[in-house]
């Protein structure tokens, strides 16, 4: 397989548009797009110029086109790129990349321009996952983490530790040539200084995989609450406080996703707590357990509540199968617009009696009817979900990241217990390599295996 | 409303794709967009120049772009244009979008850059109607026509038929300033010369109004015949020999409309004739009727039928409802692979008591297992729809321009009638007149009301 062999694929969404993308990029492809493109002077004109003119097959007129053209190694991929910007029909993409095929060029794989982009040096291996989770990023956080990956955030943390590690290994190294004559070109305490320092860099992104996941994935939230508490209302209230950010745009996620909600730039996968909504008392107990099993599955629990209709016993039988599962606690108090809330519902004796069996307990009052309420009830989840995290610090995203971190973290580990055992330096240099292997495998700075590439790139959109 | 004030719009599908396109145009835009972008000289570098660099809004930055510049009058709609195309998520198109909204760029209506295109003489309205219908395209034949439209094929013949009309016009008004000098300037004889000239080609386009309706739309098709006579069979084939050359790019029309083929370019629109699949008997005949009442609003029908199961005068009977319909009839013997065939089965007798019946009559043999056999009846098919139409004729598909033709013919026969009758030269001006501004409608060439934009434009996709 020629590596830059002229790769093409359709680049913009399927659907009828106004205009559609199509991009090559590879040997060539200036010269094989001038073939079938009636204005002169592609590659001449150089880089970054468009065009506007006509593409013909055998049959005649394809369309009237603009092409961009990036010539190597000034394009995304390092290679050669064209952009031919043509009408927003599947027909015309269609007939022209038929035109390129029967010129041979292929098919691009999915992400396979990233892949180039990779290869030629452009981007390095996390930055180029990045790539595609900037694409599939529905909301701020999502986003912001994506972006400050993209822009090589982690990558530049990983090179500096790396660095160190591979300077001390030379040293450990180089002591293991001179090994007959007992010396020590690396100096054990600043060695440990440096482990230490490793690892004190290393558990914050492992930690940060977490919060990292909740941003990608949407943080699990369930409401629970007895029939008629208003957990439906809630539910509109926060989607129509979304609604009106997203209306205008279309093809946001929103319509496809049942119940996932973005506030404040954090998303919500708010769970199916069906059994809620059951009205007969007999299957209402059935229907809260169900749904418990559900709030178990969650981080955040909103456990909401008409102080009319509940006592102070009955919420705690329903908190308690909750107990000690490291859920983080929305008590909500609905209905407020509806009787006095003057007197104070939750007595101290109940919150003492349930606050250790939680993470955290915030209690919110609110009425669903009042969008204000519902919008900072909104503002509080969402910044609480961010306080997972300290604000600036690098976010990892990437189950692929974590375990290579995760594989450095026991390396480290070892090289540590290894020196307390005084162990031999040629067996301490292993795993020396170790750390530095793993860490060299998220930015792709050794040389990774073209399956783990193919697993990599192959979650992206063709076109890419 | 400031004709020129600065539009906003998604140019792309709106699914999750490697990149999308927004697309700006208007007073100012190329500043504006400086004013996000970090790459300086967006003006100052010219037109159809592409320039990679980043956008940012208050919260930092909203993804890494490439800009393209167009600077009036060298661009799509004739004023400044910028194309941005950045990673294909919804949610980052949005943020980009929010940006210029808040910059005080307002969501363009769809159609509005092609109508701005129209209104700065960049195209006439024929051709911008024509990218309504290129976008559209779906087969070859409509593909063809709407090219033909779009490059100005029909305003071109439209054009020089109308400035004989003007110049002859001109010579009328100039008699009836003369009026009371009873000069002619304006030769009878020419002017009949002229209108004869005007109908023989304004005739052939209303003419071919119903092939170009067809072929935009798809040609009705009813596929007729017993039960078992292989009508899925048939279809499935043809079906199968479609899918081979599709199969390769997402997104063509194919899957989501039921039973819709494109046989050699034509798409054929398969009328549904499910009575026909009913097994039982005492249902057979009232299966075979909705599938005939079926077949009498298309104009081409297939009747297939098995030989082994059928007679001559049952075939009759069955087709005996479409006499006279202005149908075309394709007799297809079925499942010639399972039987003798040497012997003919249509006899001359039967041929000849329908033969005046119908507009034509083809017959052909095919197995559907037999893949040669239905593709060369699917040319056979596409070919004899294509023989509506006299190749390279100029083909109109837009009801507005049909009744523009119309017009035009019902103003040129009162004309004729009028120097017939010798009526008065102003009242022949005021028919003159008319039919000047029938055809001018159809390009644009005269003042066109608002609301009719409105109509036309409001049809095409936004951000086109």
């Amino acid at each position: 397989m020629n590596p830059n062999e002229p790769i093409i694929a359709p680049a913009t969404g399927s659907s009828v548009a106004a205009i559609a993308v199509i991009r090559l990029s590879g040997t060539g492809v200036i010269e094989i797009t001038q073939q079938v493109f009636d204005r002169k002077n592609l590659r001449k004109s150089g880089t970054g110029r468009v065009h506007f003119g006509r593409i013909r097959d055998r049959a005649g007129i394809v369309d009237e086109v603009l092409v961009s053209v990036f010539v190597s190694p000034q394009s995304y991929t390092g290679e050669d790129v064209v952009e031919i910007s043509c009408h927003g029909s599947p027909y015309i993409q269609q007939r022209i990349i038929q035109l390129f095929l029967d010129l041979g060029v292929r098919m691009a794989a999915p992400g396979e321009f990233t892949m180039r982009a990779f290869m030629n040096g452009k981007m390095d291996l996390a930055q180029a996952e990045a790539v595609a989770d900037l694409i599939a990023s529905d909301s701020k956080s999502s986003h912001e983490v994506a972006m400050n990956q993209m822009r090589g955030g982690i990558s530049k943390q990983l090179a500096v530790l790396r660095k160190d590690l591979i300077r001390f290994s030379a040293l450990m190294e180089l002591e293991l040539d001179f090994s007959d004559e007992d010396v020590e070109f690396a100096n054990r305490d600043d060695f440990k200084m440096l482990i230490q320092n490793l690892k004190s860099h290393i558990q914050p992104l492992i930690d940060s995989f977490e919060y990292g996941n909740a941003i990608k994935q949407g943080v699990s939230v369930a409401i629970l609450g007895k029939p008629n508490a208003g957990k439906s209302s809630l539910l509109n209230a926060l989607l129509k406080e979304e609604r009106a950010i997203v209306s205008d745009i279309a093809g946001t996620t929103r319509d496809t996703i049942e119940d996932v909600i973005v506030v404040d730039g954090i998303k919500l996968r708010l769970m199916d707590t069906a059994g809620l909504r059951e009205t007969d008392d007999v299957i209402e107990s059935m229907g809260v357990k169900r749904s418990i099993s559900n709030a178990l599955k969650s981080k955040l629990v909103l456990f909401l509540y008409d102080r009319r209709d509940v006592s102070l016993d009955e919420i705690y039988e329903m908190l308690k199968p909750l107990f000690d599962k490291e859920i983080h606690l929305f008590l909500i108090e609905n209905k407020i617009d509806l009787h006095d809330i003057s007197e104070e519902f939750l007595s101290e004796e109940f919150i003492q009696k349930i606050k250790n069996h939680f993470v955290i307990i915030q209690s919110f009052a609110i009425s669903a009817k009042n969008t204000s309420q519902v919008a900072s009830l909104g503002t509080s989840i969402a910044k609480y979900v961010k306080s997972w995290h300290q604000e600036d610090a690098q976010v990892i995203t990437q189950v692929r990241h974590l375990n290579a971190l995760q594989s450095t973290m026991l390396a480290l580990q070892a090289i540590e217990q290894g020196m307390e055992m005084e162990i031999p330096g040629d067996l301490l240099a292993q795993d020396i390599r170790e750390a530095i292997r793993e860490l060299g495998s998220i930015t792709g700075a050794i040389e990774i295996d073209r399956d783990i590439l193919g697993t990599i790139f192959g979650e992206f959109c063709i076109g890419k």
